[in-house]
C-alpha cells in the first residue's frame, strides 16, 4: 500500500495568490462589469525588453535549421549566460564568484523550494514575519515543521519579526537556528538591508555552522547606493550564503521563466560522518539528475539582459515601475495612510487605516474601490493590520487606483 | 549548525551520461581529429517542427505589447494547451482523462524526480533492470534505499528484470511493492508491453493500492497498433497510475523543454489518519508552491504540436528516426550481431559481441571506431553484456556509424 508525505496535509488553506484570485473571481462573477485594477501579485505588467525578444526571436529560428539547432543543453545552464551573469551581476560588484557556481533555472520560487532537498531533517528553520509563503510552505512539505497555528504560524519554525518597531531589520534570535531566508529587498515590505545588518548575519552563520538562503531577486530596483546587491558583498558570505536571483522583475521574465541560484564551491557543510561536504556537488547533482536546464530559446532571452540594449532597456523598465512606486507612496502619504518600503523595492507596504484587518481591507478595497493589493496577515501574523501594494501595472492603472482609494480611505 | 541530506552521499558515481561525456572528452583532447558520431544519450538531432518555431517565434512578438504580453501563467499550464492534450493525446484513444489532470511542466526527468516528493518515507519501490537512471537516484536522494552495492544496485530497492530470458516483459515480484515504474516503450531496450501485461500490473496495483509511474515519454514511436500509448488504455488505471509524457522525443523538445504528467483525480491514496486523499490536490499544491509554470513561448510551441501542420510535421520526424533505427537494426543483424527493439522506440538494445563487457565494448567503439553509445550496464546490472543505440542523428551519421561498426565488428 503506497503512502502519501503526510506533512502536505498540515498546509493551511490555499497559498496566499490562489486564496486572492478566488475572492477576485467571486467577485467578479457578480460583478462583472466592475474596473477591477490589480496590485496584488507581483506581476509585472510591460512588455518583455526589446533586446530580449530579438534575441529569443533569434534563437528560435537557429532551431530551424540543423547546424544551429539545440537539443540538450547543459543542465547548470550554458557558459555564455554563467559567465556574464558571474562577471556583470557579481565581479563587477567585487563579489568573488565564478560562472561555474551561477545555476542557471526557469524560477526562483522552483529554487528557493528544491533547495530543501539537499539538506537533512532536523535542521531548525528560521524565517522573517512577515515572509513570502514559498520559503514557509516548502518547510512544512519536507517535513522541517510541527503543526500549523491559528495565526498561520507553524511549530518549529523560528519566527523573526520585521516591522515598524524595529526599522524591518531582523535580529539574530535568542535559539540557534540552522537555515535562515533573508529576502532584501523585501517582499513583502520593500525594506532593505544594510551592509552592516547582514554582516551581523554572516557572522553568526559562520560562527554557527548556519546557512543563509539569500533571495535578491528585487535587487535591481535598489536605487541607494549604499545598500548591497549581493550578499557575497558582505565579507564571509561565501563561506555561508547560497544567492537567489531572477529575471522575473527587473526583465519582466514572470511568464518567460529564467533564474539563477549561486552555490559558492566555498560553502560547506557538515555531513553525518563528521566529514565537510561541497554544498556545490550536492546541488550540482541534484540539478543534473531532477532538471534537463532551461530552454535554450530562454537562456538567449536572459542573456540579451547583459547587452548594451538590453541593460538600457531594463533600467527604463525598473525606473518605471519605481516611479509607480513613488506615486503609490506620495498619494497614500498626502491622504494620510501611513507607508514603508516602495523607494528600493516595487512594494509599498502600507498601514490599514481604522484599524481594519488585512483581510478587511482587502474586501473592503475589492467591493467598494475595485483595487485588489496582498493582505498583510497573508505573509505572517506580523504582517496583520498591513497591506501590500504592488507598483507592477501601467501608469494610468496606479494613478487610477491611487485616486480611488485616497477618496474612499483618506484618513 | 546545518546538516546535509546524508542520503545524496551514497550515490554511485555520476549520472551515467555524465560519465559518458567524460570519457569522450579525455579521448577527444588526446584526438582532436577523430571524426566522432554520438549516438548515445537520447537527444534528437533534428530542426524543430516549423509549426512549433512559428507559434514560438508569434508568442515572443505577443510579449512586446501591452496587450497581449503575458506575466505569471497558471502553474498548471495554460487550459487551451491542457485542453488539447485530453482532447488528441487521451480522449482520442478513449482514455477518459480530463483537461484539469494534466500538468504541464519543463521535462519529464523533472517530474519523475519531484513526484517524490507527495509520497511518504516507507514506501517499497520497484524499478526494472536495466532502467532509465533518474528512477533509481531519485530514489536514493529521497531517502527511499539502502547503500548502494558494487553492481550499482541498491539495497531496499526491488529490481524486476527484463531481458530476453523473458521477452522484456515485467513480472510481478515476489515482495509486496507500493510504488512501481515502467517505461514503456522502454528507454533502453526499446521493448514495449502489450495490453495484457499493463493489465496484470493495473489489477496489481488495485489490489495492494500501489501507485504505478508509467513513462510514456517515447510513445509517438509506437508503430504496432495493438500496443497502448498510454496507461489509461488499460481499465482500472486512472485508479492506481500516473503517466509521464514529453515533447523531447516527438517533437524535438530536448532544448526547448516541455513535458506533462498526468494525474488522475480518481487516484486516492491512505494518509496516516487512515483517510483517502487525492493525489491530485497533493500534486497540485506541490506544483503551485515549488513551480511557477512552463514558458507562455514554450506552451505556445508546445500547442502547435495538435495543429494540423504540426501533426504532419511531427510525424515525418518521428518517422525519419525509426527509419534511422531500421538502419542500424538491419546492418547490425546482417553483421551478425543480436538486436532488440528499434521497431516502436528510438532505442536498439544490442547483444555486445565476443562477450565483452557493456564497457568495454563502449571504448572499443570509441577508440576503434569513433563512435559513441551507452553501456547497457549504465542501466542496472541487467544491462551488462548489452549496449544501447540511438536512432537520433542524421541520416548519414547513422549510416556511416553502422558502416564502422559492421566493418569492425563483424561475428
Amino acid at each position: 500500500m503506497a503512502t502519501i508525505n503526510d506533512n502536505y496535509l498540515k498546509l493551511k488553506a490555499g497559498y496566499l495568490f490562489p486564496e486572492i484570485a478566488r475572492r477576485v473571481n467571486t467577485f467578479t462573477q457578480l460583478n462583472p462589469n466592475a474596473p477591477i485594477i490589480k496590485l496584488g501579485i507581483g506581476d509585472v505588467t510591460e512588455p518583455l525588453p526589446e533586446a530580449c525578444r530579438i534575441a529569443m526571436i533569434q534563437a528560435v529560428e537557429e532551431m530551424g535549421n540543423h547546424s544551429s539547432f539545440r537539443g540538450y543543453g547543459p543542465e547548470q545552464g550554458y557558459t555564455w549566460l554563467r559567465e556574464k551573469v558571474a562577471a556583470q551581476d557579481f565581479q563587477l560588484r567585487g563579489c568573488d564568484i565564478d560562472a561555474s557556481e551561477i545555476f542557471v533555472s526557469d524560477g526562483s520560487k522552483c529554487d528557493t523550494g528544491n533547495i530543501l532537498d539537499i539538506f537533512g531533517k532536523n535542521n531548525t528553520v528560521a524565517v522573517t514575519n512577515p515572509v513570502y509563503p514559498v520559503y514557509v510552505d516548502t518547510n512544512v512539505m519536507a517535513g522541517n515543521t510541527g503543526v500549523g497555528n491559528d495565526d498561520g504560524s507553524y511549530e518549529g519554525l523560528v519566527y523573526i519579526p520585521i516591522s515598524t518597531e524595529n526599522n524591518f531589520t531582523p535580529a539574530i534570535p535568542a535559539q540557534k537556528v540552522d537555515l535562515i531566508y533573508l529576502c532584501f529587498p523585501n517582499n513583502p515590505t520593500g525594506a532593505v538591508a544594510t551592509k552592516e545588518n547582514l554582516q551581523v548575519w554572516v557572522d553568526y552563520a559562520r560562527a554557527n555552522e548556519s546557512i543563509i538562503f539569500f533571495d535578491a531577486a528585487y535587487e535591481a530596483f535598489i536605487t541607494n547606493p549604499t545598500i548591497p546587491h549581493s550578499i557575497y558583498e558582505i565579507p564571509g558570505a561565501k563561506n555561508c550564503a547560497i544567492e537567489f536571483r531572477s529575471f522575473s522583475k527587473n526583465a519582466g521574465f514572470t511568464g518567460t521563466r529564467c533564474a539563477l541560484t549561486i552555490v559558492p564551491k566555498a560553502l560547506k557543510v557538515k555531513a553525518a560522518d563528521d566529514s565537510y561536504v561541497e554544498l556545490w556537488k550536492l546541488w550540482n547533482r541534484r540539478q543534473s539528475t531532477k532538471f534537463n536546464g532551461v530552454s535554450y530559446i530562454v537562456q538567449r532571452g536572459a542573456e540579451a539582459v547583459y547587452s548594451e540594449a538590453g541593460k538600457e532597456q531594463i533600467k527604463l523598465l525598473v525606473n518605471f515601475y519605481l516611479e509607480n512606486a513613488r506615486i503609490i507612496r506620495e498619494k497614500l502619504t498626502t491622504a494620510g495612510l501611513q507607508v514603508y518600503g516602495g523607494i528600493n523595492a516595487p512594494y509599498v507596504w502600507v498601514k490599514t487605516p481604522h484599524g481594519l484587518s488585512s483581510w478587511d481591507f482587502f474586501d473592503e478595497l475589492l467591493q467598494n474601490v475595485n483595487v485588489v493589493g496582498t493582505p498583510g496577515s497573508g505573509f505572517g501574523s506580523a504582517g496583520e493590520g498591513y497591506f501590500r501594494i504592488s507598483a507592477f501595472n501601467s501608469r494610468r492603472n496606479v494613478e487610477e487606483a491611487m485616486k480611488r482609494i485616497t477618496n474612499k480611505f483618506k484618513v
